[in-house]
């Protein structure tokens, strides 16, 4: 495969952009990545489309992704979430290796079908949660593989945000259940529910019952540019109570309407061993608790040796938030190239839906749900 | 009511200590505190008591709580969690004041019969959650009450500590659900929904709806001195979602097992207009996020117009744990003296009591708890 | 010695109330501690004095220092600086022990004096430099003992407060030289010069070159009901540099007008293998980096083994700033039963104030100056 | 100029990495940057140079700058110290802007004769002092500069790193006086001084006197590959105090030696009216003590309207440090094309090298040295 690969990209927004710029920078920081093209860029609105393709450099522009699916070499889903299913599905049986943004699905329907087509399909089927490639989380997770937390006991996970604090705060696709399924759960859980995965899931096990609790703090909001209001049809905020299969408790929450969070996504690990934090806004530091320490240890993940830093700048240079988007594509590439496994897939973000599915079931029922 | 208070005190250890030494700095802190007498300090082993009372300023001691409960002008109930009961009840009926250390009671029952017994008393009876006593707590309170943070939508609560990480460490009577009731639900959580109920009752009006959550790791402890090992019969571990009266969300926790916590009481409290965050391990210090803030400010609650400073030391001079305790008798004695209301009384206790119950029945239950 | 030591103390304000509370406490807290009389308190009002005996527990008050220091076994200076000489000279001639608080004296030459006159008496001497009886302090030094810190190469000591800030803050004699000697240099670098000299003395030997810088923003300020106005003879804020025998580097700072902060007494010491920081705001915190470690741990000093935390509350359990007093004078009391050396005591006392004098002149001679 | 920009690079390790990097990223964000080629890329070992234009993007490679610098339209100095000086000035007098790395120069004469060089050009003349192109520094100066912080009374910056603590670290031409002219002082001490006179410059005025403090801890390295050591000859670590035009105080210091930092690159400024903290290895952030805040707020300077963050990711999504080279070969490109002026130059880089000869001269003297 040394030619390079063809990608197309449905969406070109915010995720658009992340992605792009990931490949872009591929080159020069990872070179034994697969080279790409960035062949052609999908969306509705052409001009906007034309000028996204001049700014992200994509050498095409398509309006149906039907037509796109099999024409590339991998295709990237970063569409709202009502449009993860049929395009995705449509590519990987069309042969054509997906990354998929999160969460799978707006419904725990879509993503069983998603996860069907991946298994049917011989490439990988990717889901972006990009958090898994943040260097202090590999670091975190090399100290819990090494059993430096002993038997793990806790999972805590927030993730906390600001931006509909306000009531007037204006309406958009994502406080719309058809387009995004759910709110606060949906767009931030997930990453909790995938992250603890990532972390635990070889030790505690899957999660076995659920607890979930939404709410609805603002019923309708001002659409931008009109006298007119929509109603909010997803939750402004979570909570929920988990066991993993070895008794591990985990507790989980998410808001959109927290004041002082902006992007305050934090996990904590606890073991009979050790502790482990995490904290997104301060993406280059891990929180460590292990051996004789007699407190938190606050732990620069830049060193030479920490996991993807190798590829930056010395110890002490700090990356960003988008610096998980390039590692996660070097991954995700390397895998199509190679013919190997990439993690987190279908199959993954699958887990990550049913989890979800059981908060809404158990708010909505007033009982625990059990996954078995 | 000129003459000192006759103070009667069962227990002498821990929590002994740290009530005689509120007393014993009353004088000269707060002139206008009522005068007291540490009359007598009861408890089983007579020699270990004669040591007590010498250490910690007793006049006399006794081995039978029913001989002081009607002799003693003030009842301090220290003792464990089954002693609470009896005394308490019999002293309320004797007429004497009553301060009993927290959680009121081991079963829901007994803190109902303590209830009844306050109401039907006409003095103070009072329950020792000194938490609320921290000018940091106070002082966030104040910024609640004046509506500094908006409408009241989340209570974010935990209280982790490390003392039983250790599958070995020894068998006490906090292990036990006869003696304790419950384990750190009752013992930590109980702290935790006091606060809340202080900081935000008056506003999102009390928790309606639970749902509970406990865990067990360690099933039996060895008992120190001995080859044997006992059964813990209480939790290491609990989680609970809320929903208040105003549809708040709240996600309480606490866990003794929790490895780099050694007493991290946080609370925080979220509106439509801010944020306030409380740890106790920096006791002094209030997070504050309100009015045109872009962050959380970090506040030292010394300064002089600060709740209970002016009696200590000049501003950036902080204080202790202990501190609290001195401010809780100050209120208390007054109230007892002025014949005023004093909060937290019993019936605040009972409805804390009432949570913790309602936790564990949804742990048995599986299913969400109504309280009304 | 069994009879109760008498201490006859000089000033009643903040200081006076700060020793008498220690004492108050040593009973309760230090069962092997010398029996205390708070015996005589000496000031200039004897209206406020009558007060003061009556709310600080004193049996009698005198107005002449004269008729006190020769009649009781212990005496306190806590009076304003410029009476820290004669009555601290009296009191040693008369074999009188003396706890005198810190700086020494207004004056170089009035230091060499105290010391002298120390020298030449056969009871402890000692200057109330209490941050050397913070638990987490204590702990530095263990940790600097021990080696872990290896060969020792930076101290940087700040010590920021915000009280005169105002231009418009009242004149107080802190703001006179005749009284104080000088400003932030005397009453805050103090500090971090005897804690520098504590923490690393034994390793990177004494201070042999200084260059020192001073500064006064406001020159003359506000009496306080008045329309007058005083003018300010001491710096607001000062800094120097240091070098050690050893050839490390001192750098150290402190000042009266930097906002946001109000106590932030802040020492770091850096070697070879490892670095600790303290800060007073949060005193029961200590930031250690040794060994294998990454980055700093944040060590909670309330464990049972670490230094005087077993006399007082269980892990976790934080103490305030008043506790120091409680230790420093344990530790003082117990010399004077014991015979037994003290520390720091006016040998020390005068070294720091060689120090402080050393700045003074490096600022009034834009030179470094040789201390032998 | 509607042609791309052809630019020419000397030096293809750390820093020709870091602004090939931004070069390649300023389409993709910044819209109405000027457009530029990676024209030329110079060094000494061709294969290394080969390799470098392949991975770093650039068209030609050349082992004489002689001949690239009136070839290009741009050129960029990014080798060692020791190189700086030839070839800007030869750049400058063919009419070629320069964007020079730090420090201007290994000695004043040096940085002299770049100052006139620059001064007889009619062309841009830049030295890539990155942190003030930190969004959050730059908010800082918004703040300053808006008189949020009052008359500037202090600035305090430390650079700590702990590369070369351990001392069998090995040589390097940054251990050399030749190639590098001083040690921590250049190399750290720069970035300090330069942030302090872009931060309060318009308000304190220059520095006006300086007294410095230079230590080498380890004499001599070993030599990678070799058997050999060879002797340091700059400092490992520097101090110094300040005094500016209107009176406010400086303290800076650096260091390669101190454990526990890795790049922490602290500046806080004080006024009085408020304060302002910043720290490299947390970017994004700044603390703020302003208007009636009670202490420090954390404000994470990722708004829409924060400076340059528009251009990158939506509010809370954190940049790196790379980030600050894009933004700063934005606004240096930009000049070019435009022909308006840019800060930092070669006459404010000047200026940073007289502070840091002044340091060096002090040091050497013992006595404080005044820059007029």
């Amino acid at each position: 495969m040394s030619d390079p690969l063809d990608i197309g990209v449905l969406g070109y927004r915010f995720m658009g952009k992340a992605h792009a710029n990931a490949l872009d920078r591929l080159p020069m920081f990872f070179d034994d990545a697969p080279e790409t093209n960035r062949h052609t860029i999908i969306g509705r609105d052409e001009e906007a489309l034309a000028e996204a393709a001049d700014t992200l450099g994509f050498q095409h522009t398509a309006t149906d992704w039907r037509e796109v699916v099999d024409e590339v070499d991998v295709f990237y889903n970063l569409g709202p979430n009502h449009l993860h299913v049929d395009p995705s599905i449509a590519a990987l049986e069309a042969g054509t290796p997906v990354l998929c943004e999160k969460p799978l699905a707006p419904t725990l329907e879509g993503a069983r079908e998603m996860h069907g087509a991946a298994q049917a399909a011989d490439v990988p089927a990717a889901c972006a949660f990009n958090y898994r490639f943040v260097p202090a989380i590999r670091y975190a997770k090399r100290l819990i593989d090494a059993g430096e937390l002993g038997a793990i006991r806790q999972v805590r996970g927030r993730y906390l945000q600001d931006w509909l604090s306000d009531p007037d705060a204006p309406w958009s696709w994502r406080n719309d259940e058809e387009a995004a399924g759910s709110g606060a759960l949906g767009d931030l859980g997930a990453h909790t529910v995938d992250l603890a995965r990532f972390l635990v899931g070889d030790h505690a096990g899957e999660m076995k019952r659920i607890s979930g609790h939404l709410q609805t703090f603002t019923e309708e909001r001002p659409v931008e540019g009109s006298d007119e209001t929509r109603p909010v049809t997803v939750d402004d905020a979570y909570s929920a109570q988990v066991e993993f299969e070895n008794g591990a408790m985990g507790t989980f929450e998410a808001s959109r309407v927290t004041e002082g969070h902006k992007n305050d996504h934090t996990i904590a690990v606890h073991g009979t061993e050790g502790s482990v934090e995490f904290s997104l806004e301060r993406l280059n530091e891990l929180r460590v608790m292990t051996g004789d320490n007699r407190g938190y240890e606050t732990v620069l993940v830049t060193d030479a040796d920490d996991p993807y830093v190798d590829h930056w700048w010395p110890p002490g240079h700090v990356i960003g938030w988008e610096h998980t988007f390039v590692h996660e594509n070097y991954e995700f590439l390397s895998s199509v190239r190679d013919g190997t496994a990439f993690h987190p897939n279908f199959a993954d973000a699958y887990e990550v839906q049913r989890v979800l599915d059981a908060v809404e079931r158990s708010d909505a029922n007033g009982a625990w749900v059990e996954l078995d």
